[in-house]
């Protein structure tokens, strides 16, 4: 009848208006389904959306414990068909990203206040973890500049890193235990999308913002600046920086200037050629070992250069024993551990996924989350601190062409043997050479382009990441993140508060009904006025609903007095995905107060979850009826104007 | 052409087609807006949706001042054309709920651990302010039941009211203050929306939860037990009542039994028969008057009953040298002020406009709230606590038939004269029949046929309703409020971090497309997946749309094989009312993805909002073109249909 009504205009002859009746479709409800049925399906979608058991269905037995090993331990999946062309691609790359891992190993410990040797070891256990649990092919693990900085600036409340060494370090350990556990919970309970609720533009300007913070942490070392303050904001550190100034050291200003506009130029270039990316993925080990020489031959550390000093040789020592779990401490410890692991976690998966979409593989994330809390829970038990997929190692590691995990553990070998045999070398490695290192490689977390891109595209995106930005900046790395995530989450309450409710008009000739104030074309029904609600209707926006359509009313009778007189109101649900109590009750009182009025309320296309509910409610009052509920807006126009017109 | 293609079931000759792609109705971006206007848009949306000044617009500037005089005190509106008749009808109802008036002020007082003639003096002043300043007709205004026990066992952790009562009283006044100030400012900021979070599901069990907090508080009067414990939870509380049975006074028990008998009998009466309201209206005075008598006739309180004692006469004193702004107790105050303002404002909103509803007037929440919140600081400068439309005395106050606000200020009046020359007469009231008034009034606050209903309606409500319930029985009052709010935002995210997917088929000779799984009559079309996305696209669920399109696909491809290759992936985004910079970044990704695999991705009816945004990425990317971007689904189909022929 649809068709009829499109293909001549508009419909006349009573003849049929009779056919039209009788071809009208019938809104039914769902078929039924039981109540556990129901929770059953909403569960599975809630933690299972990608249905990780699917390729398990109709396999033999002995294939299904092949399958779940191989789940379990995704090492199974690539060791039986590895080949010595590929153990030479990840050769290389893996030797590529040691070069990497070692300076930003050392230098990242220091950012997070511990001594360097921990970032060595934290590039020695967990990558050979992750080789065996993780299911990405280009994740390079290890530690991270962001997840350092929180926690060497969370810890520093509980204990102070020079005077109570051995406290921070455990507290350190024991944090990374339970950042650990926070991640695997968070894959083993399926709750992986915890991490969606940091938004791209949270994580922009979050990242820029701790960009900035952890480069102005360098200036201690740039400076070569004794007595640094131990606060992190911008204000404290900059005048901290100008009250010292007897304290700056040509020599190690120098030093600092020129290895940094060394290594920013290895960025630029590898950034314009992508193919030259190993003179940037070279030049962090290049300074080091240039720097140790230099210094080491003028004995630069009788002129005020401060280097490194003695490094004990020797693999990571077991440190179960130095977790700390003393209710003091607890509560920082717990904190630090569930900020740095979600954030550890997020940047690990979001790169982890970033490169599977670039191959083309899966990354399932709950297992990948699993992957990484163990990988942290084995670290806090052999002297490492919090680890995961770093972003820039990682794009080193897939460009040098990495095949398997095995890069990883190429790279864990490597620093291993460095450990064994080579620490005695950075005895001289100057510290200004570790805060340059650091500087380059935060400087690519600023991404202008994408903060350009929010605002182009949307303002509010583009206010929670400059929320995000200058909180971290003026108050603390883990209040700014939070008030980013509050942001974005009341502004999707808000939308829900405050849905959009749109008038519709048919355009002339179809069948189709459109936004009047979006398609010119379309035009308004005399006597009826067509709103279609756009959010679940619930709680938290029926107020605003009613008053919106009362509004609605108003203006309408306002300017529609010289057409047909209004009487039918017509609610198009079709973008009503859910709808609450409160809703049912809302359209049931609306009904009602309509009536009161003298208009009546048709509700069209309800989907599955609200025609049921409406039905529910049909049973105690009756009250949506068959000839108050239609399938499209086209029928219940018909279908009611013959009504019209058998009352006038 | 949707009517061409609904016409003859299967469009085939060429000729047909060719007028079909000519009739296309293109998707176009809505009429461009500057960003300001869409911000101003979007600001009157959320903060006047009810367009309080439409009424201004046209009016000559006397006729504003009028209005606008109006709109402020709105006594205005009602007193120029007030009547005799209308007089005997406020009068009556007047007296009514003085008659309740007073034995709940005094009882309600003592539940928040004031002296009771704070109670009477709250019933005073607010009612006056009110008249002035509120749109209800129906409100009657004084102390209510919750918001006295959540003040009183807020404050009860900063002071004891017993050992201190002083300072309790400042912090008690203060607490009102701050109550008025939140009230005021939610009106003033139009931010009224936050009290729509308080859904009916967490009101339902946190009122529940409170009346039996509130019962347990009266076992104290009701027992004749001296030292009671200062704890609020069902278990302390009742664990007290039985370590402390040497303390239990047979002839409280008898009192208090006796009069709690007869308080609930006259509710039973006029719940039965509405007509006779005034049973229970007038049963608390009674009960007060004829427990005074007994005490004083046969001198009861040497027999272990429990009296008010000595009351002063004499009007409120002024207290506002009383508000107390010390930084020891600032946080409970503050604390203390939001959650008694939230809450006693929610109760006096809702049951203006539940009356406004039944009297079909209506009633301006955002004014409501600033009328209620200068009543309370007005009241706390002169006395009072923390006061609001009460449900119980504004149902009496409807049904004795009031007519405007004026019933308060015969009520007032009323209290007026009592606390000039009545208080020597409650020196013998013994507390236990005020302990037998709170429980009779607050067992109408457990409503389980709401309980049920929600069970029927909706589990999640019921779960909400029931974590509220407990929480508040188990944990602490603002606890199991905090808990159901809580699971309440937490359900609307997690509807939009799992939204609906649904597979839409063609309902056979129309140009309908619905759920395949809701209408059994829809079918598939071979060649094409349709699925609609059921709500706003954005960071917290691509991740999840990317696995559930993904499985879609792969659960067509296996079931379809038979019948043609799937080609074409139709998106519907009728029912995306928005989309953020993730989400259309996810839908620019997910077209490329589907390009590797073979497929195509085509849009459908982008709204306002979202095609703007798609627009915008047009500029840069070009990525969805008139041939993947269509009007309906109808259109789509038929334009992909003679690609598809023409390849093949």
């Amino acid at each position: 009848m649809e068709e009829a009504h499109g293909a001549d205009g508009n419909v006349e002859g009573t003849q049929v208006e009779i056919a039209v009746m009788e071809a009208m479709h019938k809104v039914v409800p769902p078929p039924p389904r039981s109540s556990l049925d129901k929770i059953k399906v909403r569960l599975k979608e809630t933690f299972f959306p990608d249905d990780p058991f699917r390729r398990f269905k109709g396999q033999p037995p002995k294939k299904k414990w092949i399958l779940g090993a191989q789940y379990l331990f995704p090492i199974l999946g690539w060791v039986p068909t590895y080949s010595l062309s590929l153990f030479k691609s990840d050769l290389v790359s893996g030797l590529t990203i040691t070069s990497l891992a070692i300076p930003q190993g050392i230098s990242y410990a220091q950012l997070a206040n511990l001594p360097p040797i921990i970032g060595l070891y934290s590039s020695f256990v967990p990558p050979l973890v992750y080789s065996i649990l993780g299911s990405s092919r280009d994740l390079a693990v290890g530690p991270v500049s962001i997840a350092s900085l929180i926690m060497g600036s969370m810890l520093r409340q509980a204990a102070n890193p020079r005077t109570d060494p051995y406290l921070f370090l455990q507290l350190a350990f024991t944090s990374t235990f339970f950042a650990g556990i926070v991640q695997a919970s968070l894959g083993i309970f399926r709750l992986g999308f915890i991490i969606d609720f940091l938004s791209k533009a949270t994580l922009t300007g979050f990242m820029a913002g701790a960009a900035i913070i952890v480069s102005l942490q360098q200036l201690k070392s740039m400076l070569g600046i004794v007595h640094f303050t131990k606060q992190m904001g911008l204000v404290p550190v900059m005048s901290s920086v100008f009250h010292k100034t007897d304290e700056w050291s040509w020599q190690t200003i120098l030093m600092g200037i020129c290895f940094l506009a060394l290594l920013l130029l290895a960025r630029h270039v590898s950034m314009r050629r992508p193919k030259l990316f190993w003179v940037s993925a070279g030049a962090p080990l290049t300074s080091v070992v240039l720097s140790t020489l230099l210094v080491f031959l003028f004995k630069a550390q009788n002129h005020g250069i401060s280097i490194i000093g003695q490094l004990k040789s020797g693999l990571n020592r077991l440190s179960w024993d130095k977790l700390l779990f003393d209710s003091t401490y607890l509560g920082t410890i717990m904190k630090t551990g569930l900020v740095t692991g979600i954030i550890s976690l997020t940047e690990g998966v979001a790169v982890g996924r970033t490169f599977a979409s670039l191959k083309d593989y899966r990354v399932d994330g709950n297992k990948e989350m699993m992957a990484i809390g163990l990988m942290n829970i084995v670290g806090s038990c052999t002297s490492c601190y919090v680890t995961t997929g770093a972003f820039s190692r990682s794009a080193v590691n897939h460009q040098a062409g990495c095949k398997t995990a095995l890069s990883n553990i190429v790279m864990s070998v490597t620093v291993m043997l460095t450990l064994l045999f080579l620490m005695p070398l950075f005895v001289y490695t100057p510290n200004v050479v570790l805060g340059a290192i650091i500087i380059a490689a935060v400087v690519g977390l600023i991404d202008v382009p994408a903060v350009y891109h929010l605002w182009k595209m949307d303002k509010i995106d583009f206010i929670v990441c400059l929320c995000a930005f200058l909180g971290v900046l003026f108050i603390s790395v883990q209040d700014g993140l939070a008030i980013a995530v509050g942001i974005s989450i009341f502004r999707i309450l808000l939308q829900i508060t405050r849905p959009n409710i749109v008038t519709l008009g048919n355009i002339t000739g179809t069948d189709i009904y459109r936004n009047l104030h979006h398609y010119i074309d379309a035009r308004r029904v005399p006597g009826f006025l067509i709103l279609a609600v756009e959010a679940p209707i619930n709680f938290t926006n029926t107020t605003y609903l009613n008053e919106r359509i009362t509004r609605c009313i108003e203006e309408e009778k306002a300017v529609d007095h010289h057409q047909a007189v209004l009487r039918f109101v017509i609610l198009d649900l079709s973008a009503v995905p859910t709808i609450d109590t409160s809703g049912v009750s809302f359209l049931v009182d609306l009904k009602k107060s309509m009536e009161k009025h003298g208009f009546e309320l048709v509700l069209v296309n309800p989907v599955g979850e609200v025609m049921e509910k409406l039905q529910r409610t049909n049973g105690v009052h009756n009250f949506f009826g068959v000839d108050s509920l239609y399938l499209t807006i086209g029928e219940a126009i018909i279908s009611l104007s013959s009504l019209l017109k058998e009352s006038t």
